[in-house]
């Protein structure tokens, strides 16, 4: 197989003619003539506008685009993920027609489980393998959750579905996962052409391999949101699919040792190409890493990967093949701590240890924040490896994103009415959007929206941003709770982790007011007490006097005031002696 | 004046031949027979080879390059600085004749005030800029410390001093900041030749300004050890200083608005040449930032850079302007949370008010680790002006190092019998290594070294890198403690980021061994504790539980037990419960 030709007929035929399917109504129709305006609200992620999700709402039918989740920022320790705040769909679960999904990508799919379950079930719409990847999230999440799923599978693009004011159909997009695909939503005051993440592919020669001209004859107004991740990318050579491919198989074919691959697990079809190639050659594959060896199974299950029997070994079986006929492809290549290649690189892995002749190839972009992570895992694979590839020095990697020209010339091709580059920074969308002017579109046709921004369109007049956004601040993902971390707790473990906590323990004679022997002091991350005797002892001292003075008289005492006073004192003489600033904990015990 | 017109005559005439200069000699010369080696040993940071420091000895001498400091790493809370690790050198400090600085940048002067005085104020080598600098880190540092510096200034590139067994003289080299000069360091067993930090300026028609050829000469072997910061930069194309020159003074001369340009404050030379731009286009130029004002301030002193009075405006004047007449350069391009750029950004200045129609300019390069800092600071920019350039979008700014093609370059012009490429991470000096073997150099006279590693020189065999390498463990610096903030404090502010903490404070009565009353809880960063009161009342019943089972039975009580059953089982509860692991503290105090 190659991973361009897919199982099922989705490539858009550009020549042939056939009649549009008959539409299917999949939800009940609602005519509103009171509130016939349209409006596009981004949610999710602060910094990425609409990546996480979009909420489409046209009178009292609502349509989701995607659900998924954003990475933490540095600043949020032991934050698992973030997922899109939905205070707004609050009361309104009833008006949702249905939750498209994109692609199969965390970012798109990661917060279903959750939402889904919040937003009582509505109706999922999307491709053979994106679904299948939500299936398994959800089973993953919650056990036997799947069987309230329930979803609608996109069969060709020539579906149309009915979704109360929103007529749904489909193009053709390419993106680094299979199933990829864009949606048009037509409603009476304008038509929304939304590829999702998209990139375009050229030919050998130079061409693009697929055109969106035929969008250009929608309905207007064509109101284009456009995924502009690669505006400032003003690079004109860019690396093609089929060089990195090109690259990648004759590190593969000429390696003297084992190969070791390391990826994202969403790379299907990189992975998929990698099982083809080595089955051309004759050297086996073995996958390791728990999300990709899911999801090659999920593609391999609905026949969108071919495995060969013979090609995919188990990754305790590697040592039984000469060296150089073994390619392992695994998860870790961010430097995460607990996935496959941190562990390789720690010589903590049992069956997968480096040697100087190996090679290894970085076949990932870098996230962003994760720079130093990867730096270092670099120098551990660099010492113990003679070979090792990444982006530096070979082009391993294509990104499956656009870039400015592509920006442009999808531009040029639609021709919307109105421009709304979405699922970037805001800076990366305000480039976006002087690309737009370049080649001729108005100021005032071109919209930057934030999350939570409601911008609306009607018959009457021309799009109107709202002057409130609707809430989008932050909900927490960390272990077992959903939102119940919020800006306190996250304060204060930056608090913490800053420089440390020292809790002050007295226990004070209810009847004399005085301190009962000397105060308990317990701290951690501030200073090594071992050899902090002498400081403690002079705290120890500070607090007795403090309480003597605002306690010790005894009769009705104010402890409130007495912690504060401990809380502030010993906060400043620690600071004075340190200049460091734990938090400070003062707990008062009447016996 | 032009900042690459310097006031001393340190630039070296390659056509004259003067007669070298009376050699020196600041330190005894110690004579050692029976110890007629040469250890060469990378000191501090653990990512950037010798970065931060290097020691030469020979026989009983020891010659130092750099005294700088490490910003800390994402897992380093609270960590204000990194210094290196002079454990090898105690005991020795008599044998130090002198500490050389290369040049005045913080990673390589920024630990001058400990670590001098740790060492008993050795001799320091240093040119003008270079030394001023320190005197003021020093006076920053420690009020009246500076008294205590023995210095000697370097006059020009003639100069040579005799250092016991070391015969030090210098070369010229191009870095981003005046005065930083490279080291030639004979010995009887082989010439060291260190750049420091380097890069090679290209004249308008592409030739390099600067030859190193003068080196190939020196007596053999010849050790070059080289800055190999950019040896996976491949590409062809760099903008040269005057490319980046020409393209702020376009935008500085067009701007319609205020000019603000955020750059490093040790850009002496950029801001020195913005000064003189702005004086002979009639514009005023407001410095803001602590520490690019005390900058600016010593190299007008030393008059490395003139400063016109009608040019330069205190930022508090800057109002009383036509805004585009005023150029404000500031600190913050990092996006950290003090400086000027995040208070501006922020509407916290007092005097620097953002317009749509300003521009401004990131002068900088992003440095590893702050990339979503940054990308956050440049959202908030882009929204409230209409022309922020960055170096997506324009060349305003050139890195002071070299890359792969100056690397090899340089090589070919040196020709030294042994390679050691430093101060990068191990990666990328393997990478540079490379280089050399593609030039023809031998494999065997290549040597990548760790911080830590010995390799030492002799006239009786090849070099020996030593088996076992010196302590390099980090020091710390954090606030007011330098290296009492060891692994165990760091490892307890991690736990503490990640989850939180939970103390649980039991009072006991001494005579029946049972709990008084309900156990204290104290969290902090765990969960939001208003909403989880059913979580403490359950685990508050765990403990009187452990406690009673454990302690209940009166008389000798173990209490080391009882708190560790506590600790665990209540840890094990809390995870069951949130899959979060705060970290638990039990307190026990009997009455």
């Amino acid at each position: 197989m190659t991973t361009r030709t897919q199982p099922n007929k989705f490539r858009r035929r550009q020549t042939s003619r056939r009649p549009a399917r008959k539409t299917t109504n999949l939800a009940e129709k609602h005519d509103s003539q009171e509130t016939n305006t349209l409006k596009i609200i981004p949610l999710g992620g602060q910094e990425e506008v609409g990546r996480n999700m979009t909420v489409f709402e046209y009178g009292k039918d609502i349509v989701i685009l995607d659900m998924g989740i954003q990475f933490p920022e540095e600043n949020m320790p032991g934050i698992d993920y973030i997922i899109p705040n939905t205070t707004y769909l609050q009361g309104k679960e009833k008006n949702i027609r249905a939750v498209i999904f994109s692609h199969g990508h965390l970012d798109h799919i990661g917060a279903a489980p959750i939402l889904l379950k919040k937003l009582d079930y509505p109706l999922v719409i999307g491709r053979n393998l994106t679904v299948a990847l939500i299936r398994k999230r959800l089973e993953d999440y919650e056990k036997n959750s799947v069987g309230k799923l329930r979803a609608s599978l996109i069969k060709s693009a020539q579906d149309k579905i009915q979704l109360g004011n929103f007529k749904l159909s489909f193009f053709e997009v390419e993106h680094s996962i299979m199933d990829a695909v864009g949606i048009i939503l037509q409603t009476p005051v304008g038509t929304i052409i939304h590829p999702g993440d998209w990139t375009m592919y050229k030919t050998p020669d130079g061409k693009e391999e697929l055109s969106y001209k035929h969008l250009a004859s929608l309905p207007g107004p064509k109101i284009l949101m456009l995924e502009s991740l690669g505006a400032t990318d003003n690079r004109l050579i860019h690396t093609t699919e089929t060089e990195m491919y090109a690259n990648l198989e004759k590190l593969i074919r000429e390696a003297n040792g084992k190969v070791i691959i390391g990826t994202f697990s969403s790379q299907i079809k990189r992975i998929g190409h990698i099982l083809e190639y080595a089955r051309t050659i004759g050297k086996k594959v073995a996958l390791d890493g728990f999300s990709m060896k899911a999801n090659i199974e999920i593609a391999k299950e609905l026949g969108y990967i071919k495995i060969d029997r013979s090609t995919m070994i188990p990754v305790n079986d590697i040592n039984k093949y000469p060296e150089n006929k073994v390619i392992v492809v695994c998860t870790g290549a961010q430097g995460e701590g607990n996935a496959v290649l941190s562990r390789v690189v720690a010589s903590d892995h049992r069956f997968i240890k480096i040697r100087p002749h190996d090679t290894i190839i970085f076949s990932s972009s870098v996230i962003p924040g994760n720079e130093r992570t990867i730096q270092r895992l670099k120098d551990n694979l660099y010492r113990q490896c003679d070979n090792v590839i990444h982006s530096d020095i070979m082009d391993v990697h294509t990104s499956g994103h656009c870039h400015a020209e592509n920006i442009k010339e999808i531009l040029r091709q639609i021709k919307p009415d109105y421009f709304l580059p979405v699922y970037a920074n805001h800076f990366i969308l305000k480039e976006a959007a002087k690309l737009a002017l370049s080649i001729g579109m108005s100021k005032s046709n071109v919209f930057i929206l934030d999350n939570g921004s409601v911008l609306e369109f009607s018959n009457q007049s021309g799009p109107k941003l709202h002057a409130k956004k609707i809430p989008t601040n932050y909900v927490f993902v960390d272990g077992l709770g959903v939102g119940d971390v919020g800006e306190v707790v996250l304060r204060d473990r930056q608090t913490l982790a800053e420089d440390g906590m020292f809790v002050i323990i007295a226990v004070i004679d209810r009847k004399t007011g005085k301190i009962q022997g000397s105060p308990d002091i317990i701290s951690r991350g501030f200073v090594y007490l071992r050899e902090s005797k002498d400081l403690l002892r002079a705290t120890r001292r500070r607090v007795i006097d403090i309480i003597d003075r605002t306690a010790g008289s005894g009769g009705a005492v104010n402890w409130i005031y007495v912690k504060e006073e401990i809380r502030n004192k010993i906060g400043d003489f620690l600071y004075q002696q340190t200049e460091r600033r734990p938090m400070v904990l003062p707990v008062v015990i009447e016996v």
